[in-house]
Formats: structure tokens, sequence, C-alpha cells
């Protein structure tokens, strides 16, 4: 939440003006994104009234050969009718450029407020969303591994240590212990797959009252297991933040949402409890990790492991089984 | 830099309803503001056309008691002509508004960037803006003694000491104590006093082209000697970040855009060299106190007292009497 750049406006005017969008009128640096900075634009726009965009500067993590699937996405699923953000080509058609040695890329903005506390409609709406999404990347012709995956948490996990683990929570080594391995064996094969947003959290929708107006943060997306999405969208709607209350009701909402839209075949909707212990598993082990190794001083806040943890338990529950019956 | 304090979108479409400016439509924290969080705020407006506006959160330094004071000054220049943000008033009339224990206000979005490199065109029109900023005060009836003034650059130095000084540099402490007992000594007075700004670095003027569309930041204005703007401005504008080097072109066209509208008395222009080292002396000795009681990993910049501390030397430089002798 920062922005690791200044740009002097004599900078941004330059760059702006590459891009067919008009003059640059105003220029503020918004506290969003953890490893990019942006800058909310305003140009006068191709028509003189006026025109917004984010400015994004790539700063850690994203790999520059991978921009292309990133904003080359947004683009697909844009001309789709998705509410994702239009890459803005340059004057040249490129999708990103290099100012100095960091790739810049200008998206368009969205209006839009992310939920803090959603209700039913709104989770139905983001259902809903993402299964169009699904729908609409169904013939993208970029890939992309996941990064984030089942080899990557257990890699995650040994970093760690059983030790470094059970120091953030006694119960949350116990918990890796058991589920990592089960996870491994059972982990479904077989299933569709698709580019997945893979990061779906409220943070990253906007909606105008119970519409979703932006699916946003496709940095973390990659070509996986579609109903895994589904599974990492449930575990970040469908739980207070710190993951000790369930809400059925956002829940039932979410599910039928998406089925309104893309249905789940029996085999996803069987696998969709396994899924989750997965999704809980990977926010619980990228969490660790980052708590382990970000210093306490550090500009990023540091997110809670165990938020993660408590919904791993809950999906592990065979009391909560019927979660994700077929309705 | 920062956003303090998160607000919930749901907070925040309670807060907006609470003022006629339509539905919150969106809202980006920005990275402005030191004492402050703000929000950049669209609303669908009273027309339905849209509406943008800056969210303060007053969460350090600020006395709620003297809100009144700078909020009212904004909406008093406002009405005067002169390009300042002004004070969203809610249904109730009241110019800021309680969420919690911190007070937050609405305030008018102003198009414009803050240069990094103004060109003298951008000076002069600087100079006028204040100048006529200067005229527009006039009536203002709201008064507020300057807390960052003589007195208070005796009491920051003494809480430094001088060893703390020389550890920071040996060249500040000889120089602070030197000008500091001068100071104290020539201080003018009977010169015009008005409301000033204070603190009109380029941050603090957003600029469209040579225009000048906004002085924003008005939370060190103050009632104090108005010539002494004109020198604090001058320190702010006419040199580089590091005060290594003069800009003659910037200083005069900053003088003659002021001068064209305020005519500086020959008082005024003859007490300018002296004011000029107060306003040096003025952000030295913040910047060294800050330095020295700001945690080295503290989410604020910490700024190189030795910038103005350069300054300070230029300005009691006898070399350099000419900056400002009557053209």
């Amino acid at each position: 939440m920062a922005v690791y750049t200044q740009l002097g406006s004599e900078v941004l005017a330059d760059l702006i003006a590459e891009f067919d969008v008009g003059a640059l009128v105003s220029a503020k640096g918004i506290a969003e994104g953890v490893s990019n900075s942006n800058w909310l634009i305003e140009t006068s726009g191709r028509d003189g009234r006026g025109a917004r965009f984010i400015l994004t500067m790539y700063e850690f993590r994203i790999d520059i050969a991978e921009l292309p699937f990133f904003l080359g996405l947004l683009d697909h699923l844009a001309e789709r009718g998705c509410p994702v953000p239009r890459t803005i080509h340059d004057r040249d058609g490129r999708l990103h450029r290099m100012l100095g040695d960091k790739a810049v890329a200008l998206i368009e903005f969205l209006p839009g407020v992310s939920v803090s506390q959603p209700t039913p409609a709104q989770a139905r709406a983001v259902g809903g969303a993402l299964a169009r999404m699904h729908l609409a990347a169904a013939d993208y012709p970029g890939a992309r591994a996941n990064g984030l995956g089942l080899s990557e948490w257990k890699r995650l996990a040994e970093a760690c240590g059983a030790a470094g683990l059970a120091k953030i929570d006694p119960k949350l080594a116990v918990l890796i212990e058991r589920e990592l391995p089960m996870l491994e064996r059972e982990w479904p094969s077989g299933l569709p797959r698709s580019v997945i947003h893979a990061d779906l959290f409220p943070d990253n929708v906007l909606m105008l009252g119970d519409e979703v107006s932006g699916l946003i943060d496709f940095y973390f997306a990659c070509t996986d297991i579609t109903a895994y999405d589904v599974a990492v969208t449930h575990a970040a709607w469908c739980f207070d933040g710190e993951g000790r209350s369930f809400d059925p009701a956002l829940s039932t909402a979410l599910l039928a949402g998406y089925e309104a839209v893309r249905p789940l075949s029996i085999a996803e909707r069987a696998a969709l409890p396994l899924l989750a212990r997965g999704a809980a598993m990977r926010f619980t082990m990228t969490r660790s990790f980052d708590l382990m190794n970000t210093p306490a001083d550090a500009l990023v806040t540091r997110k809670d492991p165990m938020a993660f943890a408590r919904r791993l338990a809950f999906y592990a529950d065979p009391a909560n089984a019927a979660v994700f019956a077929a309705s």
C-alpha cells in the first residue's frame, strides 16, 4: 500500500503523451497495490471531455515477460463484455512501455467501491461475474503456470519449518502437517481448467450497489482448475476477515450466482471441499512465509495467517461437509 | 504519505450521504499528506453527471478547534476567485464532521499537477497567485498565530542541542548558532500582516501548463508578516531540491509575478533578505528536529535539513545581496 517511485509531473506528462488519450490534467498516487505503484490519472480525453486511467508501474515480483499475459487478458475479457479495465495501447500499439528500467501500463479506470461487509446479493453478483469471466477466458490464447500452487505450498511449508509455524501458532504447525500430505495425495486431476483470477478478494472487486462494476488486479491470474477459482473466491468472501465465522447465506448466494451462469459439473461440485482446503492452504502458507520473512517495520501490512488457517480447519471439518453439497 | 485509517466503503457511502453531492461512485486512498489521510472521492453528483472531491481525515497535529479557521479560509478565498478548493458543507451547513473520534472534511477536487522542475513562466504565475491570495485574505475575519515562528525555531534549536545539530552536520550547528541570535535581534516589526499560506512549495500548487489551477494544503496557514510568505515561497521555488543551486531566472519571475498583483513596499522589499533567512531557518529547524525524532523506519520520509541550511547560508551570504534588490 504505497507509491514506491516518485514521478515528476513533467515525466508523467511526457509518458501520457505517448498514448492517444489527451493531455495530462491530474495525477494522484494511490494507496493500492503491494508490488506496484499506481496513479489515478486524469487527461483531457480524446474528445476533450476528460478521461480517467490507472497508471501502474511494476516494481517487484512481476516478470516483465509475463506482462503480455496479464495485459492481453484484460483486453480479451473486456472485449467479451467482462467488467475488467481495458489496457490502453500506446501510439505504437504496445500494451506496456518502459520508463527507465521499470515497465508501466495505462489501464482504464472503472467506477465502483470494494465492499467490506458483502451482502448475499453482492456475493451472488460476484459469483456470476466470476463465472462469466471463466467463460470469456475459455478462448484466451495465453497460458501461465500457477506459481502459487501445491508444489509452492510445500516449498513454503519447508522454508517456514514446523518450528517456525509452531512459533506463529502451535495449532498452525499441526494443521499444515496434517493437511499438506492429504492435499498432495488427493489433489484432483482431470477437472476443467481455464485462466483463473486466483485472488478474487473483495478488494479486487468494484461494486456499484449490488452490481459488479469491475474485476481488477489480475496479477495472480494463471491457468489452473477452474473450480479452484470458485474455492478461492468462496474462502475470500464467505467468512469474516479473521476467519472465525462462516456466513452460509453468502456461501449459498455466491455458488448460486456462479451456477446461474456456469453450472458446475458433478465432479467439480464433488471436488469443491478439497479445492477449498487447497485455497485456504494457499493463503495460510503465503501469509505464514511473509510473516516470518517481512520485517515488523516494513511498509507492507503483514496479514495474519491464522485468518486462513481457521478457514482451512473449517473446510477440513466433516461437520461442514454440507457447505458445498449440491442444492 | 500514507492512508492511516482504513474506511470501509459502507462507512464512506454513509458519510457521503450526509452531503448533497450524489451517491458514492468511487473512493481511492491517495498517497498525499503526512498528518492526514486523504481519499479521492467520486460521486454521481447533484446533477447525475459526476463530481469529484477530496475527503480528508485529520489524523495528527491538527487541533480540531482550528479547523474552522482552515476550512473557512478556503471558502473565503474561493468566493473571491482564488483557485483554492471549496469546502463542501454538509446538509446541516457544517464544514467538518466527526467520524468516530476523528474530524473529516469534504473538499472540492481541483485539476492540475505539481511541477517538479518549474519554469520561469510557472514561477511568475505562482507569484501572482500568492499575491492574489494575500489580497483576498485581507478581510478574512479569522486569525491564527504562527506556531512555527521565531520562538518555535529557538525552542526546536534548544531541543536539538548544538551537539545534536553537529551530529547531523558540523556546519549546521555553526550556522544555527550564528543565525538564530541575529534573527531574534533583527526580526522586523511593523510590516504589513495578513493570513499567509506559509508552506507554498511546488507540492502545494496545482498547475495546468503555465496556469495555477490550485493552491492547496493550507494547514500551516496563519496570521503573520505578508512578505514572509513571499520569502517562504522564494525559498521553496528558486533552488534545486538539495538547495545547492539558486536559479536567478525563477527568482526574478516569482517576484515580478507577485509585484504585478501586489507591489511590495520599500520596507517589505528591504526586509526580504532577512525574511528569507527566517524562512530557510524555519524549514532547517523543523527538518532537523524531525530527523532527530523520527525513527529511521517510520512511514514518513525524513527530509534533509541541509537542503534548507544551504539556502540559509545562501541568503546570509552578502555576495547574494542583490537577489532581493528592487529591479
